[in-house]
């Protein structure tokens, strides 16, 4: 239902657009049309209310535990766009037999939201156009225009609310709070959250074209205003909205927090609409101009990584390095706001590469977590730092739920085990923070936190194992399959963990003895400890067919033909027939699991055992998560299996925006769309970084004429400009750097460029 | 939009219906409609979501404070009513285009709810059918028939949940709970409120008349089935739906709630939905037997009359004594399920005269609400027992919330003084007491506890009162006339005062030694005290011009022209232009003040006063409580001002199932509709007790042929049968009882009759 406008030209191709009102859909464009800054988010939801609406707005960090049974979650918070009209005392029924002529559109370039729509009842016609926005420039504003127009006169009645009743399904996480209306027109509102006593303060102002009837209005968890106004036939009756959030935890403002958020009101409204819209957009034109990709050919792909990088820059909190990014971003109550692997396997390599210092906050957030993660290892009786699965503030530790959705053989709630057994995250974290530093080479980032990461996870590491005849093992685990839970030596597992203990030995020799010293008091160096588990950790081998064994057990299970779930039309059909007990004892995979491994460390396995081990395990792979479609795209471009690669990346880009109106409605997928982009520039344009070097060796999708981008490499920007035939890499920083072609070493000095032949 | 099906035949005067389809008035059915047996109550919103929809389930006495700002509130409970229908994977849209042929009934004499209606979407024409119970047979139990008829062969799909995602609005007062599956069947889900720890276990089961494919489903605060099934053109597929409500209170099962709750459902399903309903039918049938009111020539009188009588019973908590009558009954989050002197003085003289074994239990809640009642005093530094203004489980003391609705013109919330200083309850509820022990001679209940109840009320008058030059007076206090805060010597409140403590020292010379040395032992009887109040309490007495001052100041305040505000089409549209504070300084009185103290101390003041009193008083008062009304139709009726009662009975007749489809979104009027009950036997039918003597003196509407009713008087049941020109007092009891007609006592023999033409 959603259309793609885009077309030859540049101006229509940052646009999605929807063009046909669905009440049952309504989910879909919520999420998707998602607003934001990185500090909050507010998903766009009709202003009219109607059922299968889900209004949500939630501003990055400010986690509460709505009571002791749950874990911390984003709470939502007060909504300020819900609004019923009422047209001579009717009120304006919205639905799929009412709305003509509808149209709702992001533009991500500028991100705007506008909505238009004729609505009927009777000879009666009112045309209805919205615009909203929140703004870049300014964290703390958002801003709307509501614009009516009748077909004869009419008088229309409508409330504009500060609305707090709100709730995370059912779960209420703050307290009523005070509500207030300054100098007649500024209402405020100041909440706080029952559990973390976070304040959140919401300020709204409105302003109109024409005079109007106002009368101020308080309930339950409520403040705003009743307005009546007489509108003349065909001339539009416009509202200017302001909205302002601002929280006790906020950098800029915490000890005055509510003052600003009004004042930050007061201001956005003196200025206008128009002129904060200006404003925005002109922060987002520096984020384009930094990120931007040029693809020639292909517009549905044009626009899937705009809209990627759109998502990924809305979403990420990059004001506040105690923030991250959630596996549904701001997006919707899905996973609750809290933050997994997806950020360093999935959405930090954008940001390392396009958004440096955005990555340098993310991967601090993870520095800020190493409290959470000692007291998770602790908890365990584990030594050093065990990441969360799940994480949410920094000093949480895990906050996975226990329990899951039902099983369908026993009627029981299913019990979550990742929280308790899925344990790659602390290694995920430390190759996040890896390949930060390989790209950026922040060496200060190393000394003041880096290196503590990495040895106090390799610390974890030497506690975790168990030593069995075989070596060092690492029993019941969950590897990213989280179809095989309670699983021996998951491969992926064994070998982060023995790459997270070598690069530990390998910088521990490098790092200056001051710093060491510190350290060692500091968290304890078990070098010798390091070494011996490095040694002697068991590590599965390809079998004679080639095949990398998933763990101990996955190659011996019974198999199951996953044809119809796999041709479904949605995900998670087999769990309306099979329990997950029974899916843990059959060859059958959520998602990537090995094939990550080999994208992860290229060099260790051999490109027969990486094609073996790929036509094996994929047609056991459900991809029920959308995790892994692209390391799926991203492995079959490296091994030259184009066909398959650009059949799985055309899926990867429909998830959030494609056909399926039913894939989105509880959020977006923010790790699928940083697997977009890594389909672009890791698939087609090639870019790795292997042997601590960077490497590109493009090969772009066989529809495309043109690949252009840019990347940050060690603080220069290098332009990739690719075509069928040839690529340019040009150096616009101002030293020399080197890159890797077919193993032959290229230097590009500054301000030069270097053009190979494909 | 309601139409009211009643017509000659004695089936159709007990049926409230509305006949079109209109979503902007959902909630006037939601709460008029309401289902109920005093145990819990459903609103009775549609089974299909869409906006403008209110669901609550309320369990009587389940009060929790959500937070520790709010007050104690009956919390919303799990919703088993809701589901959506898809229909060849569409969902079908209810709204005010695709109805037709709609009917939503309530049949009041049997308590079922059904609806009908025809859905159109294209070519696809559904016809669905419900039918809704909650048994008054078995207190835990409601049961549904859900039938679908499609116009051709379709699929279906629907969620049939225990949804425990609702919240008032937006407070959460449960835990999430546990969810289980028992025998494949059987839903359950225990939760628990957060801080006074009620659990509540609820069971759901259902029934087809069809194969069905079912799948279990679980999501956050819900549990439930996945539904599919293919329907055969004009066949109609039915579900019957059980329900079962059980909690750690309940008296009939606290011990093993969960277990009971099971049990019954099981217990129900297998019995069936139609021999369910013929079960809680039955009790209906014994309950009109005992209360049936006849009145011929005024069909919409008898509906309304009737209609009230089933709400005073499906909000009565007459199962468990520590419970009492919500202002809204079971049907809203209005009043938070607290009771008022609502109860006292508009339900109460209903049960006692109708059902005197649920007026004991309303009573005796009062007698544990002493606990209460002392708290308050002690915490305001009075002596006695202060009664709170709102009163929830009977230990809570005062619940009134201290802030309210915007103030127009500051902008700031009202701060609710009635908590603080509406005082007169203290005396309301001895009222109520002592009607209730006028007519039923209950002397055991007086013995232990009523006269604790008059004594220690006395002792707090004893303490309230302040010594002046004019006599004991009783300032800054609200009266029933709550747009006049902060006045002195209210008039019913020093009247009522002076009444409370004379009845403690004409029964304190009237009881036993031994009782009289335990109550002074445990209470303390300040008999000196109660003389010097009673003999020196100063009272306002009339002007000059008959009018008896309402306070100290109302007869000098301004006056204003209320002719807009009367005339409009709801209450409270004063608000819109003054604010409170302006309103206290104006002669405008929200409801009865001085019409109720001549209605209960109906000697006390000449036919002269109270006339001229009416006639000052009405044209200043707004009616804006529905409380008003009635007493202002008895008051006019005694004093033969016909003209005025039968307009204003007519008008507190409407007030819930009239023509303005807005009157009753947040909750039916449950005092309003004591006070139908009170005008038609206390003013038509002339009863009421005076001199503690039972006194007839019927006159009844000029439309009616015949107003017939019973009446239970000193454990005997009086059958009164009145025409316009005599009527006739029978003795259905064992023991001859008095009666006094215009100053003359009648014996009436057992099983014998006396007739007095008028």
């Amino acid at each position: 239902m959603i259309n793609y406008n885009y077309g030859k030209n540049e101006n229509t191709n940052w646009i999605v657009e929807e063009t046909i009102y669905k009440e049952k859909f309504l989910g879909k464009t919520e999420s998707t049309f998602l607003l934001g800054n990185g500090y909050f988010g507010i998903r766009s939801a009709n202003e009219e209310s109607t059922a299968n609406t889900t209004r949500n707005t939630f501003i990055s960090g400010t986690f509460n535990k709505a009571d002791e049974n749950e874990v911390t979650e984003l709470p939502n918070v007060n909504d300020v766009y819900s609004l019923d009209l009422f047209v001579d005392g009717e009120q304006l029924i919205i639905n799929d037999t009412t709305v003509t002529n509808y149209s709702k559109r992001l533009n991500v370039r500028t991100g705007l939201l506008e909505r238009k729509m004729d609505v009927t009842n009777g000879d009666l016609v009112v045309h209805i156009a919205t615009k909203r926005f929140i703004s870049l420039a300014n964290i703390h504003l958002t801003a709307s225009v509501f614009e009516v127009t009748a077909n004869k006169d009419v008088s229309i009645e409508f409330y504009s609310m500060i609305d707090g009743q709100v709730s995370n399904s059912g779960a209420q996480h703050f307290y009523e709070g005070e509500k207030k209306l300054i100098d007649g027109k500024y209402l405020e509102n100041v909440i706080k959250t029952t559990q973390s006593k976070v304040e959140v303060a919401t300020h709204v102002a409105h302003n109109f074209n024409q005079d109007i009837d106002s009368l101020i209005m308080m309930d339950r968890r409520k403040v705003g205003f009743r307005y009546r106004a007489n509108l003349t036939s065909g001339i539009p009756f416009t509202m200017e909205k302001y909205a302002t959030f601002t929280t006790s935890i906020d950098l800029d403002c915490q000890d005055n927090f509510v003052q600003t958020g009004l004042e930050i009101l007061q201001d956005a409204e003196a200025n206008g609409f128009a002129a904060e819209l200006e404003k925005s957009v002109a922060a987002w034109n520096e984020y384009w101009n930094e990120v931007n990709i040029e693809i020639e050919g292909d517009d549905f792909t044009l626009l899937s990584v705009r809209y990627a990088q759109y998502q990924l820059r809305v979403n990420c909190p990059m004001h506040d390095e105690r923030m991250n990014i959630g596996a549904k971003g701001l997006s919707g109550e899905g996973y609750k706001g809290h933050t997994f692997w997806d950020t360093e396997l999935f959405m930090l390599p954008y940001f390392i590469f396009a958004q440096p210092q955005a990555a340098r906050s993310l991967v601090k957030y993870r520095y800020h977590g190493l409290e959470g993660a000692r007291l998770k290892a602790k908890e365990n009786n584990y030594q050093g730092a065990m990441y969360p699965w799940e994480a949410a503030w920094p000093s949480d530790g895990e906050v996975t739920p226990v329990w899951g959705a039902a099983d369908v053989v026993t009627g029981e709630a299913t019990k979550i085990w990742s929280g308790f057994i899925e344990q790659h995250i602390t290694a995920d974290v430390i190759y996040g923070l890896w390949l930060y530093y390989q790209v950026t080479g922040d060496q200060e980032f190393m000394n003041k936190y880096g290196y503590e990461m990495i040895f106090d996870t390799a610390n974890f590491w030497t506690s975790r194992v168990e030593m069995e005849a075989k070596g060092y093992v690492i029993k019941n685990v969950i590897g990213p399959d989280e179809y095989k839970e309670h699983v021996d030596n998951n491969s992926f597992t064994n070998y982060m963990a023995k790459w997270n203990l070598d690069l530990a030995l390998s910088y521990v020799e490098m790092i200056d003895e001051s710093l060491k010293a510190d350290l060692k008091q500091k968290i304890g160096l078990n070098i010798d400890g390091w070494k011996d588990v490095s040694n002697n950790i068991f590590l599965n081998t390809p079998n004679e067919d080639n095949v990398l064994p998933q763990d101990d057990t996955y190659l011996t299970l019974d198999t199951l033909d996953l044809t119809p779930y796999k041709n479904a039309d949605r995900v998670g059909t087999l769990f309306e027939e099979y329990s997950l007990s029974q899916v843990n004892k059959l060859q059958i995979s959520k998602q990537a699991d090995v094939m990550v491994l080999f994208l992860l460390m290229e060099g260790l396995f051999s490109k027969e055992v990486k094609q073996s081990s790929f036509e094996y395990y994929e047609p056991k792979t459900l991809h029920d998560s959308s995790l892994s479609l692209s390391t799926h795209v991203v492995l079959a471009q490296d091994l030259g299996n184009t066909d398959i690669s650009e059949v799985l990346f055309e899926r990867a880009c429909k998830i959030d925006i494609g056909e399926n109106m039913k894939s989105s409605d509880h959020g977006i997928h923010t790790a699928s769309l940083g697997g977009i982009w890594q389909g672009v520039v890791y698939g087609f344009g090639g870019v790795r970084i292997v042997n601590e070097q960077l490497r590109i060796e493009p090969s772009i999708h066989s529809k495309w004429n043109k690949l252009a981008f840019r990347i940050n490499y060690q603080s220069q920007v290098l332009a990739i400009n690719i075509s069928q035939q040839a690529f340019t890499v040009a150096n616009h920083g101002s030293t020399n750097i080197k890159f890797i072609n077919k193993g032959k070493t290229y230097d590009v000095a500054a301000n030069d460029q270097v053009t190979i032949n494909l």
